[in-house]
């Protein structure tokens, strides 16, 4: 199907908003998936001051780019982690974190994602993208040695936490696409299919296909969005490129940084590393998915000026339209 | 070597003759493949009717198309298969089938096939593909027990109804081409062999390179070409994607439709899917083959407006000249 | 766990019972998977004729054998097959076959699984293994095009069926198991999915465990019991040898007897091939199954008198007892 | 080489000291790998309380049973880790956790530590095993986004750690071998570099080889022997079972008990999983490798009074004398 | 097929040829592949001297063990090398090397292979295994660029050489067996082919299988054997491990010591390897090999007193009777 | 990087320069890596007759092309080689060849290397691209038998002869850059660690990167760049092409023309074969390579005119600027 494409702002949060919008624009893309940071959309004055957010709409229209998600990745993460340290602190920004009490900040980014949704609904945006954070996720090793008491634990903890806020979200008619991602309660598919149990498989909360995180956990990434069909919000095309095998580099990727030549896997710009795009696009066309493909660039080895309309590029050459009839349809013609 | 691409006709159907004429020539393809359709090219008028015959070559010759084969597939189909059921009636048509008594069927068939080759001599056009056909494909599961002898004569059956068309071919000196396909009496290697064997290797009766169906059986269709390099007559390009191995996706296709996202494997337009086409190729380099490349385009994901082209451009992007020295032999250069 | 392993009997129906039980028993087999065949167990006598039931019956205790499960697999496959031939006649017995009319044995063969569901309940034996046959099989090749209704009814069609012969089971408190092969109406995963959702996943309707025709079709056996946990109810191992993949040995079996070098797999003894075994058997242990493993021997190249008992001692060296606590359980030890 | 195969004791801490020793002896071992829990060997007693200490020696020495090395992993995880929590508390035992103050408890665990070598020391034991803990693990994810500042810390802060225990240990002559894993701070190829670089690689730090957690990860265990030549000081025995990839399954262990069917991999007895112990055991020769084998029995599916054994066999099988010459040395005898 | 199984003498030449015989003997094998050394078997003493070749052929048969091929690689290594040097001098010994001269040397060990033929004549011997060398081999790197005349020659150069020397193994009724092999005029698939072809498949010449070599080139052992089919003169026993491919160890070898764990394959004891042995005896029995299989045991790794019974062991395991009749064929028995 | 890149000149040294140069800056080409054919560029005239040199100079400059590398490989092949023969006289040409005395031969053709170097200092070049030969090469098969003590003579010869060759280059400021090769004292990992080793790591001895061989040896070309980081001094691209693992075409070529489809595998042009030209690339940016990318153009199936532009598109295809800060640099972006 020819999607509309559009690109992640989140990182892109140094530079100017205009600035952003004048790239994507530049680059054919044809709309945004706006993280919600201050400095580009910032959800209290947005919520608040209408005069901003027309302006930021009147921007968006002056150079013919949409709007299908808005993105809250940082708050969301701060709702289930535990602890919550400098990592967290650098990332929801001063407002939320405020005195740093965990209870506190985990209440204030939960009013965050509310937010979100409320302004989502403002701006006619149906899905919130973003992170869930979690409880559980550090016992990854599993030693030392945690009871399944525990980890049952981590799920309802996540449900609890989430159920309030996707309260809100079914109010607007808004439905939030957690990115399925290390670190929070869902990363790969039995976790994504223990969070939705937990969750009563609520119709507010789906998920962000990224296949990125996917592919060095051995996730396949096309089947993912069969399996999940009826819960598929939204997709963030960030790829990633496995390493040769060569049984010294890790799948943990060793602490190293990601433009190291010894990880196990890093990622590139959308085409250039191994997620079977095309398998994916042709899945999403099989269960029927109307939304955008949004574009998630992250190379430590390629300049975002020409890893962003590459990969819009490679993209754009993957989405085609469906044919009419079964190609075996017109074997019996006859006109005798 | 720069040889013709030619598209293969039998999936525009539908579309009158002159519409498939026209799109042919205007996205560039150097000729057709015509399938013998009445609605197309009616074999019977063809050779009753010169007028007719002549408009449709000055069709051609006004848009600049060439044709290097006819195809007769669904005749050949009924020749050997038993038994016959609604859906041979429904791709012969009325004229063949008749009263659907089997051996009239396949008499009538047989006089389509010798009918064509006349056809194809008169057209100048030296090869005519095709199926065969078989009685023995449907014990393919070899349960309930089939003894060899069974098997044996499944192959003398073809040979016997295939020779008398074959004497017809080498009397107007064309080739017959049977495309190497399940359902016919030759559907791998072993089985190529075997039908070869069958019908003393006869000149007339030789293979229409297909490589779609070789790829999920596990036959490599390069070395296909090489194996039986001097049975290559004809050259089809389908493309078929295999879907990751993840143990629930089935080699047999699971009585799925083929945009099903379970099914093991589907076709694609060629260059969507795993056909080694450059091995191919230059395997064809290497055997002396002197044909076009025939584009046949099947893809349940992709409208043909959009894969028709874009399989003539990736089939052309591999057809490059040979070179006149080999590459070692400047080495030893010296102007003293 | 450490369960009873037993012998399957359709490969030893040359044999007269009396020598087949004391081969078995001698070999330390604990029981035996008796196909109904009449020179073995004729089920009408067995049930007219309660002597001839006694002696089998006592026959096999003197030799300390046990039945879990008795077979019916050649009536059960004309039950849905359509058209029925030469194959059938020879495999039915002319008991079944009669005068040959289609519907006449396909009735014939009703009554006959009936039966053995009731002879099972007689013998205090719980499971019936066996084939259903299938109307949609020879389409397989989906060429000529097949309309997905013929599909469609062809699972109809085998609902229609079984369901009055499964009434039957269940008042007999005996369940079916179908082996999941090629011909019948389920061969794969998603055929498996669609036979059970056909029949509304009716309990006395499950699966007989044999990996052998799952491996070349790339279905993975052991993720297979996980999937279909509810409705694995026997359990039968053949085991199947892959060869190196050439690109020529084809996946179909190219029509080569079993023996042939130039086949693309081929069966074997238990333990001489490339089932996972082992992955089976803890899954069987992670289900619950709590049946008896039975040794359906098939080796074209081995003969039986040692394949049997080789088989039984591979499969011996897999059956464990499962620990009484989690070793992670222990490492907080402290006697302080 | 046909070196001694020991039994690691951590997973058999539940029974008393002497049935451990009993079965041990039973089984074939040649010796002990004692885990340093109290009810086994209470170190503080063995070093205060000369009578304890010779009542544990004479019992290996009545059932012919010999020590190469001591372990006390539990205490070594804290030294490091960070948070400590309910996990460590239940590992460590009351006597060092005490009041649970983090630096009081890594300061009393880090005691521990340099007791065990003095322990060792006395009983004529060379090496002690253990893990080291990490600052860092818990990263792992790398979002929220950690700088690479933070990541230097870590190993700085396991040197700073370990550099005072590894003082005793030299002093006593005992070296200290890391069990490179998950959660400590090597516990992969580039990571183990980086730990060792840390450390200065000073001569006491070495590690205990165990293949276990690099399977997974795609460590090639062998590999890692020869790569870590001069550091390879214990060998511990687990294996890994991988399960078939498909796309589902995945390689972090979803949160899944051990026993779940649906873990991309999980522990098993030696010899039933995929570690490629004969080309690790001819790495072993290769580098002059002198100790024991040591089996550390993990198994979720299997009883551990079965599984140690079979362990056992299964290592012996793969341990034989090298050549005194190079086989093609004899092709130049002649005797004229 | 249970046939017999010999070792081959060649590497345990530094012992004297009574310790040989007992010790192949008291392991169980049933014969010996006798390597033609002076000390073990002097070709030209047992022509000349009755009593000499009585004493060899009384004490194999007091010691129950059989000849069914006589080994002379060393003498036919120098009928095609060049240059020969000082590894030539050292393998053909002083009476073959004399003066040095390469084509005396060349004359000389011609003579000694048609002796080898006529000793193995009176031994009542069919089969003489070897090697040819190759004037060729060392141009296997290609660059230098070499003309194909150059290629050419070398074949034609084998032809010359061999021709004369079979006609003598042609008048004795014995047959020539050729290891396939570096440095020989055919190491793998297409050299044995056109080695073949160039001596125009006169039946003196043939192959001895040995598929050692063949793993680390990927070619297939068990499909050479069908291949070749009408070839297979003799097999001897030696595998290949064949180490994780890590982008570091080379296919060639490295020139690094056979006991080296950076080389990318050596040679090991039958079983230890990565030879598909059970593929390859099911295609002898399907070719219809009625010969021995001979062990050449070669393992820079283990023992030769170990590893020599263990491969024999090895072998017996996967030596068995073929069934008497089609597993299939009694599906359709009854007795009514 | 964004680097310039260059054509190899050596498989177009039968036109005139002047064409060559034409051609190269035609198609867009930086620079030319200049063979030292003497109709292309005479070393002694060069450095004898400064009009010929600036004439060179001055055509190089006319057409925008610059030289970063003179490459001598024919003459260094010969330093080392044992013995010499036709192919060598071939390559070296008379001046070099003289009267063919082995020694005569070694010592003129190293004094061309040493003028290459004071060439390349005059030109302003600072690498030499060369081959160093072996005297240990032809002993790859290790049979007949080599001892360790001749290979360590192959590398001690190669330190002797290149030794006095390096001191030139050192007192000249250029560095030598051995392609990694068959046929030289380097041709895959390890042999390039004992080559190194060999001459101390002096620095004037690094090498050129040149994977087309690398592949079919199982070296992984990338690794290889990350491995020998201090050593990589040009990058010269050639690609290879695996064919399909049909357990027939073989690793070594088996003396197959370079267009066989028998072949194992074949050169061609850069971006059709398997090098991982992405990764290289990505590892030459994380090493700091600051050289060119140079072409060398080799395809037994394309035109060369075809093939040098393709490849020069493909290369310039994967050159990019690498990104100014690390994109998870800026998540932490509020500005509150």
């Amino acid at each position: 199907m020819k999607r509309p494409v559009t690109l992640f702002t989140a990182q892109w949060a140094d530079l100017p908003f205009e600035e952003v919008v004048r790239l994507a624009a530049d680059w054919g893309f044809d709309g945004l998936e706006i993280a919600c940071k201050t400095q580009h959309l910032d959800v209290d004055r947005a919520l608040d001051d209408d005069a901003y957010l027309q302006g930021r709409l009147d921007l968006l229209e002056r150079h013919g780019l949409k709007v299908w998600a808005l993105s809250n990745h940082a708050q969301g993460q701060v709702v289930c982690d535990d602890p919550l340290d400098f990592r967290h602190e650098a990332i929801v920004g001063p407002r939320t974190w405020g005195d740093g009490d965990p209870e506190g900040v985990r209440a204030r980014a939960s009013e965050q994602l509310k937010k979100t949704a409320r302004l989502a609904r403002r701006m006619g945006v149906d899905v919130v993208t973003g992170f869930t954070g979690s409880k559980i996720w550090r016992y990854i090793a599993m030693y030392p040695p945690v009871p399944q008491t525990v980890i049952d634990d981590g799920y309802e903890d996540f449900a609890r936490r989430w159920n309030p806020i996707m309260d809100v979200f079914d109010a607007e008619g808004v439905r939030f696409a957690l990115e399925v991602h290390p670190s929070e309660i869902a990363y790969d598919s039995y976790t994504t299919r223990r969070a939705l149990d937990a969750i009563d498989h609520r119709e507010a909360f789906g998920l962000n296909w990224d296949p990125s995180h996917m592919l060095w956990q051995d996730i396949d990434p096309a089947n993912f969005i069969v399996d999940f069909a009826d819960r598929i919000y939204h997709v963030d095309c960030k790829d990633t490129r496995i390493r040769a095998r060569d049984g010294r580099v890790g799948r943990l990727g060793s602490h190293l940084p990601w433009d190291s030549p010894r990880r196990g896997w890093t990622f590139v710009s959308a085409g250039h590393g191994d997620v079977p795009f095309e398998d994916a696009f042709r899945a999403l066309d099989a269960i029927g998915y109307d939304g955008p493909i949004s574009i998630e660039w992250e190379d430590a080895g390629m300049s975002r000026y020409e890893g962003a309309p590459a990969a819009l590029a490679h993209v754009r050459s993957l989405l085609w339209d469906r044919p009419q009839a079964a190609f075996d349809s017109v074997f019996a013609q006859h006109d005798e």
